[in-house]
């Protein structure tokens, strides 16, 4: 299974690309008295670079025949403005004051914690922005799986509910409180796991697949997928801080064990959450395989992709 | 022109209970792992006073004859949390490190710098979500001026847009900008009023006035009125700071002199300053005037509100 192809690879540093250019489009320009402001917005999306929620979104638009650059454009740009804005919060002085992530600075040693604070404010709200832009690209699709709600706003209504305190905030805030805790179950990782990582991922698919004209129960499906990945992704990496190799992730570690943060790996051990990951992985390839035979389609990226997330040793 | 009645002034008090009881209805439940944070975002609207843009809201949207809660409701709710988020953030160490507001201590002093800064990102996240969990409310509504755009859209539009970096964050990174600058003219002082205060006012009376069914033309009439109205309240503020009663106000007065601030006063002295005040005032109450006589309209409580607001000595 944790093969992942040569031909898988090139591909996906092809789609990056394409991502890239794509949310490039959307980008505000750096001009008038709030200069600043957009500078910083723009200066930490490009600092990204996965750019892993945008390209399952196209996936999945395209995986249910979606073909139509202006329909999903402005949502991989939002999705990527949303996550990027939590990272800049993230990095706060206030939050887990990091000076660097991925080798860049981050937003608040370039600009000042202030700044840095209203650039995630502005990337936000200009995440729902750019999608009520393009408003004139969606509104003649077809209502959404024949229920009296347009593509349209079910889409920026996952993207909403995913985004706040019933997905990522809410993550976030239970991340924070499980700091100040000793008493952390396996319920309240995977609740955070859930929350803060994989929800935003279970948007990106979904998204995707409600803007091609995927129907209620697949688009469940994908809710289902995105939710094991985004679990099986967190504990994998409690799993590379402990037997992972510092030189090829770029970061040290160890750091869970020398901060007395409780785990998936430190209540199952690391054997069983090597079982968990791959369970969960499987689980995921398995739900993608029955979408691909519903909708006769037989491209393996999405599948391939979901090995890379998971089995990667970086 | 300054005198205001105590009739308004019974009418005002009532009208903020609603305005209220309506923004209550919406607040999340404070329960689950995420509960600390939804705590923090209840308590920062809670504590907030005047309700001044729900309620410009809610009297636009009746001025043009709408009547249902459902539709009105979320709205005044979003723009409420959209204000109470940026004053959360505005209140923050890393901005204005204020520790009181109106005599409550602010979000981050009860909760903590980087719970109150999720707590800003949860009610500007929230207030999308609200708005579009009452999608269903709203979806009949008859378009927006003929045009092909539901009301629904365009009322959700001028929100995103009046926040954003081309309204409230614009405006609040000029201002932050400004501090630095020791060659602010006129035309920059207007642009951050305008925007840092107005937008938000501009946005109240515009979606009051296109989900109760308004045409381009009478928005736009708002849009001004908002503009004259935000511009001068803020010159207004900076007279009292110079001439204010410092025991009324709840404020020491002579802060911008102290902090050395170019307002619209130190350009254009005090005399010139109350003579602009009074023409944006004039200007904004003969464009309601205007709306009144085309739409049949004779409630005097929207002009009361802006003579109210401008000529305040509180």
């Amino acid at each position: 299974m944790s093969e992942v192809s040569n031909d898988f690879e090139v591909k996906r540093l092809d789609k990056i690309e394409v991502a890239k250019r794509i949310i490039t489009n959307y980008l505000p320009k750096e001009e008038g008295l709030q200069k600043t402001v957009i500078e910083a917005m723009n200066y930490s999306i490009l600092a990204g670079g996965k750019r892993l929620r945008p390209l399952l979104m196209m996936e999945a638009y395209s995986f249910f025949g979606g073909h139509d650059e202006k329909v999903i454009g402005p949502f991989m740009a939002a999705l990527e403005m949303i996550h990027t804005y939590s990272l800049v919060h993230d990095d706060l002085p206030a939050l887990d004051n990091d000076e660097y992530r991925r080798g860049m600075k981050t937003t608040h040693a370039v600009y000042g914690a202030g700044m840095a604070t209203i650039a995630g404010d502005g990337l936000l709200n200009f995440a729902y922005e750019t999608v009520l832009s393009a408003y004139e690209n969606c509104k003649d699709l077809p209502e959404f799986d024949g229920r009296v709600s347009s593509r349209f706003v079910a889409a920026l209504r996952v993207l909403a509910d995913k985004s706040g305190i019933y997905g990522m905030i809410g993550g976030q805030c239970a991340d924070i409180e499980a700091e100040h805790r000793n008493d952390i179950s396996e319920e309240d990782i995977i609740f955070i796991h859930e929350n803060k990582t994989a929800a935003l991922i279970e948007a990106s698919l979904m998204i995707g697949a409600i803007l091609a004209g995927a129907g209620a129960d697949d688009v469940h499906k994908l809710e289902q997928i995105g939710s094991h990945i985004g679990i099986a992704f967190q504990i994998q990496d409690d799993i590379l801080d402990i037997e992972g190799d510092a030189d090829k992730l770029g970061k040290p570690i160890g750091s869970d064990e020398k901060n007395e943060k409780t785990t998936y790996v430190t209540i199952h051990g690391i054997e069983d959450s090597k079982t968990e990951v791959s369970r969960r992985s499987m689980e995921a390839i398995s739900l993608i395989e029955e979408l691909e035979s519903k909708n006769n389609n037989d491209d393996d990226f999405l599948k391939n992709m979901v090995n890379w997330l998971i089995n990667r040793q970086v």
